[in-house]
């Protein structure tokens, strides 16, 4: 069941999001219709997701069958061991994480103005710092390589945001678990508590 | 093009990566064939993939009408931007990874049993510190908690890893990456050097 308590219904929260990420996994039918899970970098940007890859294989081929598809990005946050909650019975573990899943259909990216653009803008996101020249299709040294790379576009047609961050726990047990963050304090224990706080249901 | 080079056909170190990661992403087929991509702990004991969920949802729904799926665990690790190598091209800049592919049946585990050995094995690779009774099912306290989730079972097929590390470059090009990344010293990258030096064609 998608528990419906951790959906996020924010569009901003979800974007923003997927700006923080890198990389995410691309579903989809591969030969006789077998799911295929690839990791993919990608970046968001004009309301679409970029990928670039090789112009043969089985994501090519797949696709080009079967358009349709799920792109998923996902951040696992802090691990919640059962016993900030419960001295005895393991069940309370869990995870706290973001995610957000994308339902649509994948084309290829022909035109040589788009897919420099698309290039441009995932390289920018791994390397903001540049250090090389602009991505231009018209630019003769970019010419070749350009024609050698798939640019493929995820056109979206539903984005889920599931943010699980405790909004489903009683407030007591909620401070009970932010008190347990705090002791541990592992990296990112101290962020976690953030997000928490930021899901928590508004008291009135 | 699952480019050749990057497999890893030591089971061994793709069974090590899984062992050392928490989550994947498993792809199957949702309603009308629609593929999903949904991020799952997991582990990875006696030879097979675990999960746990709920008993009802779009996975549950899904796996038993078409119960062949894909999982895959992926670990980005050094991103190398373009300047490590030529000056001016951005074609050089590439994220260096490692990933374990599997393609399976999912099956529903029923057997108390197993549920049980499956789920205690799940918690003691998250929570390896303990702090909780022992999940048995044969304590009453667990009983219904056991009753009430969902446990699933990877059979894989076939297994599929990936490890990118620049074994595909000449040995001088990797010396300068190598010496980028020392020059860099970003976390995670004197670990990244240690995966290249690994993969490197052995010289004869």
């Amino acid at each position: 069941m998608r528990r419906k308590e951790f959906n996020v219904d924010d569009m901003e929260a979800c974007e923003a999001f997927l700006r923080e990420c890198s990389h995410g996994v691309l579903a989809f039918a591969g030969e006789g219709g077998w799911p295929k899970a690839v990791p993919l970098n990608y970046v968001y940007t004009e309301g679409n997701v970029y990928f670039h890859g090789s112009k043969k294989g089985e994501k090519m081929s797949g696709l080009a069958k079967d358009a349709r598809s799920e792109f998923v990005v996902y951040e696992a946050h802090a691990f919640i061991p059962s016993y900030f909650t419960d001295p005895y019975l393991a069940c309370p573990a869990t995870q706290f994480f973001r995610s957000v899943r994308m339902a649509g259909t994948v084309e290829q990216v022909e035109e040589p103005a788009e897919k420099a653009r698309a290039l441009a803008a995932l390289l920018a996101s791994m390397q903001p710092e540049g250090g090389h020249a602009p991505i231009d299709h018209e630019d003769p040294k970019y010419v070749s390589s350009l024609r050698g790379v798939a640019v493929l576009r995820l056109d979206i047609a539903e984005m889920t945001g599931k943010f699980k961050f405790g909004q489903n726990m009683s407030a007591p047990r909620r401070e009970k678990l932010i008190e347990g963050l705090r002791d541990r304090n592992l990296p990112g224990d101290e962020e976690t508590i953030g997000y928490i706080r930021e899901a928590a249901p508004k008291q009135s």
